[in-house]
């Protein structure tokens, strides 16, 4: 797998010239209309009781965003070669989302949240003309928002032939039944639609079992048994949810892409997913180091700047170093995207996915460290920053697995 | 510090005969009258609308608990050499503590909780009589609770120094302004007095400007402005609270042993206090290593018990061997305490401090790793686990003031 | 394997009154009779053609601080409860052998070189009168040495199953063909006898198989093919040899303790054997740290000794902690040996085992990168010390062996 | 330092299209000439006891190599934007050095060898036209070989101002005093000339008292004590020798570019210097990789390829992952120096420094542990590999002081 054979191809990682004034105006849009909402936001949302609900107001403050980035032509920059003509290429797009990565409100307001994205990458790629009509317009529109139920709590999922949820054909209708959990973004009340991992051939080859199939939130059968958290934290009013599917009907043109090809399309759309959150992650991890910083500066023990003490230089070379290397293995698999296609590029995908929140998590502990009991108050992003990197080397493919789909094309590559 | 020269004064960690058996009902204790209450005094204390305060019946819980404790004659172990007449040596204490570290709630029933002990054990050590009979017999009785004003939102903590909050002598008593946070207990409706880190002597040599301060939870001036969070928990009712002390005025006798004093005193408590945590944090660890074992043996990935896959069983034996390694070294530690005295044996606390934790955070990391996304759930017992032990690595001194203080011993005693 | 269980047995790990004077006149002999002649003798042995002797000399200093070590009774202290009435117990003998692990001849002055210890433990363990007699007898006296032929170069040895040199009964006679490799001691021209792990009985189970035989180094077919390097050293005239075995012929008694008992023996040497070197091991993390300090406090770079720059207090911390705590896993694998008998006690050896060379290593690449240039050059002893510790990470089992006992074993205690 | 900013300066990391046949050439260069010839190389100098000479034939096969290089136009292209007109931009060379870094005598064959290639670099960019006449042009010839007289023993020549050799003007010759060590390549018989460091101008500011003189090795008064060995290797004949300069005289205008330069000359030449190892050194990893994966396929313990067992798969993983990710640090370091020029990429060059020879020992350790004994041997390339990177850590600025400065350039830009 020595990149020089196909570094031709894959290192050339330069933003596109046309890109360079959009990244800009993303820059000036997050400077001029999310920074400053950011606070309000989180002020109105905090300790309500009804606790997947927006408080009066909050929505009003993202729409008012969302409506200056479309106007500016911020808009659904995540879908590469779409038809619909919108949509960067990987490489150009992962610039971008490094610096979505450095608020958290701010990938919403162009449009470009996850797991939307990722659905709606999919139904643009498969789906057909109505499901189009019904999902993926009012979605690119950022009208509704959807969710995709994959994680179920009594199986290893990082195995996914181990999907246990049932899709039976009865007449016109799928009937589902099964348990889903960690279903990101199924608490907001927006949130109309569920592309939903579920097995409808149990008797077909182990990759050929499992299909995906849309389901309205609103089905009846369908319940939300409460929110899953992350470190104790129930994310609302996004939410990872914890949901029941019994007795579920949906129509049979429900399914997407045909029976039996749920493997294919999960390999579809984790491909960009996972990058979309490691170049997040990267300007997650530049904002940890530029506050562990800020923090060495600006407190003094013992007679000196805290910066000057111990190890920390040496932490915040080694943060930089690993930050750049972070960006260019991102970029890199961007690259391999646009270039080789998913499939191709998924050892790649699997290379960042791998060392990307690891390393993130890594940073923003020692960011923590250096800030001492502030470090994990509420007064510091860090902690929530820590959690979010933290939970992403377990979704989406724990760590493990992606190393071992590393190693097992190392090992053939080199035969 | 080649522990060789004094080894034959350390190297004795055997549990003392008579602490068998107390050991014995200790586990027992916890097995009949605590592990069985866990459950309900969580689900009661869920989601309540006000945080700081107990649900009808948690209490009721708690004190049965703590009544078969004392009857038993399991109470007050934390506290060598006491007049009293209770408590254990340092070295049978932590044999016990480790138990303690498995049950959060197991500490309590034996009125072993923190920052009590160290509070009980300074008032034993320092009070006056007068002291002892308003606050130290009523928590030895386990009737109030209490906690510790040592940190300060707007100075690095670690250089006690640092400390700003004023306390001055006006006539017959002292007036105190300044601003405390991460003081822990202070949520508890039950704490009714706290120990305060005041600088009363500004003129006076460095170390000899600090007292020490009986200060009453319900004196006028004292506010509870809210409380921190640790990772987004709130820990309520516990608590870690931010409090604002405005002109609050407490009685010239409340000061303990002396104006100047304050550093001696929390030589004395600190020791003690470390490595009570790190009893107990080794008893987390355990039970992180268990739940580690257990997700591996029963759940399946690609065809094989998740626990013969990839690193899983090396990482199992690398946390027993550091286990094993931080047993001994705090068992050495707190034989040191009980041999050396609790100054001499301040390396190896340090030792001990700059240790555990942090060899604790990564176990129970590891812990969470295997179980997937339930790892980072409220299903899993191990999310609160990790935040614990990653807010020691902060409390009590900073890893990193641990570490300089072995080091700069260990050079010397080179010399 | 929670110790607490045990505890009673094993965290007794105080040396014994008895033994207290004996460690006392060790340090005195190696400070009088062994420093002293060090560097002389390395400097006889410097830059000899002919690898594997001695130089005119050499031997002379060696035998001088031999006889005295045997003169003032400090002898043969490694051979726990033997009927000649020497030997200390394991838990004794670990205290002294951390200070022969400063000394790279110490041991050896004291009759207590690895591989002569394994072998002699075995021969008083299992060996006829007449094995005694001729072996034995000689090896107690130090009039010869031995080696121990296990490792082979073309098969996995760490699982013993691969063995695959063969030794066929022909009358009277052992038929002994095959190939050994890293054979330490082998190059010695003292070297008179190997303790040679063959395979009997191919038809036997899997682990009776093996057998232990006597081979005469003189034995006609016995060759030497050459020094089996360490990182580029041939460490003459000790030496790791290639040794050809081509139908060589010994007779039938030279068997250890009958046919098809090879891996029962190896059980009985490892334990000791691995517990020896570990011991040894934390001497040379001593030294290293020593010599880290030395360098620090000595060197001065930007206006400040070079202890004062960087992570280097916390790397001297770090390692302080890291060998207290080898120090106890070590003493604690010896008491487990004493109290619980080398089969039992092969968990806690194997703890040991996989914990000590790999922080050693840790240790002394630091103290190295401290001294710079110097810190790889013949100037300092580190490059050597780091390629022993190196070393005993892959001998008497890879580290990963022994994590897989510790874990299999933690595993079947946690049912 | 967020390289967005100059992102598309230098994350364009492609091969120019005129090095992609160069590349092509080299690789079958090293296969069809280097590769057929190492192992008769390697043999014939093997255990010569005049250890800085070449055996009868050795420098034949290595001349027959150059000559086949130098005709195919694959000569001195580490030279950019030189005069002479060879040479490669950094980014190109960088590709090509990677290849090199595979084979041990790959680099001489095309005249690319440290440290002749700083030393041209620097003749070439300040070099009197005398000098290069008698210096450069047989240095590009590949006629004579040279070292560089930086390190002395006595002081921390990390911090380049604590040199003590002494150059003081006496007439029309420098009379130069002192000593040096770890002078690499000064044991070749071809070695001519030393460029090297010293104080002439005690008085000035720190930075401006050093100056570079060119000292013949032949100067009288020029001793060589010996050689300076690495883990015990003497690394002959190439050699890193200990030097001692006793009243050397040489000529007035044997200074380089003038007075009181020697640091920026030092700067101009540790850029290319550091970055052509680190680009070796990814050759390197990639070896071992290479080599751990085809032991790992190729031996069977416990009933199972060594690759399956344990974390095996997860280090090949990781090795993958870190070797990808130092190609693009370097890769970007060689742009930066293309683009930026060598002081502005200096930052980039530390990243790089700091990086990967530490990550580089790490893989090379671990192929080490995979392969057992063999590992450490002399059958295996992997210690001489490894004492290869470890040395690194402390050539040319120990890992140490890249950090600080990455450090500080990163807090300033923060500001």
């Amino acid at each position: 797998m020595d990149s020089s054979n196909n570094a031709h191809k894959l290192n050339d990682l330069t933003m596109s010239e046309k890109v360079r004034p959009l990244l800009d105006a993303v820059k000036q849009h997050i400077r001029d209309n999310v920074d400053p909402i950011l606070e309000e936001y989180n002020r109105l949302g905090e300790g309500r009781a009804e606790r997947f609900s927006y408080a009066p107001g909050q929505l009003d403050l993202l729409e008012g965003a969302k409506k200056k980035a479309k106007e500016a032509g911020l808009w659904n920059f995540f879908l590469p070669n779409a038809e619909t003509g919108e949509g960067l290429s990987n490489l150009d797009y992962a610039y971008i989302a490094v610096e979505l990565g450095k608020n958290p409100l701010a990938s919403e307001t162009l449009n470009c949240s996850a797991p939307d994205t990722g659905n709606m990458e999919v139904l643009e790629r498969v789906g057909t003309p109505e499901q189009k009509e019904q999902w993926l317009k009012p979605l690119l529109n950022g009208e509704i928002r959807s969710c995709f139920g994959m994680t179920e709590p009594q199986v290893a999922s990082s195995d996914a032939r181990n999907i246990e949820t049932s899709a039976v054909l009865e007449g016109d209708e799928w009937v589902i039944n099964g348990e889903k959990y960690y279903i990101s973004g199924a608490g907001d009340p927006r949130c109309k639609i569920m592309i939903c991992m579920v097995k409808t051939s149990p008797d077909a080859e182990p990759f050929r079992q499992q299909s995906q199939i849309l389901v309205p939130m609103d089905a009846p059968g369908l319940t939300i048994l409460g929110p899953m958290n992350v470190f104790g934290h129930d994310d609302a009013p996004h939410g990872h949810m914890h949901i029941k599917l019994d007795n579920v009907r949906v129509p049979k043109d429900n399914i997407l892409w045909g029976e039996g090809r749920g493997f294919e399309i999960s390999q579809l759309r984790l491909g960009p997913g996972r990058i979309h959150h490691c170049m997040r992650s990267i300007g997650s991890a530049e904002k940890a180091l530029g506050l562990m910083i800020d923090r060495g500066l600006n407190r003094e023990a013992f007679g000196r700047s805290i910066i000057d003490l111990g190890k920390n230089m040496e932490t915040i070379s080694r943060a930089r170093i690993e930050i750049e290397a972070m960006r260019m293995i991102v970029l890199k698999a961007a690259k391999a995207m646009d270039v080789l296609g998913n499939k191709e590029a998924r050892i790649w995908v699997s290379m960042a996915k791998a060392m990307v929140p690891e390393k993130c998590c890594n940073i923003i502990d020692q960011a923590i460290q250096i800030h001492g009991a502030t470090g994990i108050s509420q007064w510091s992003p860090l902690p929530e920053m820590y959690t979010k990197q933290r939970t992403l080397r377990l979704a989406d493919g724990p760590d493990e697995v992606h190393h071992n789909v590393v190693a097992r094309a190392e090992v053939k590559s080199h035969n």
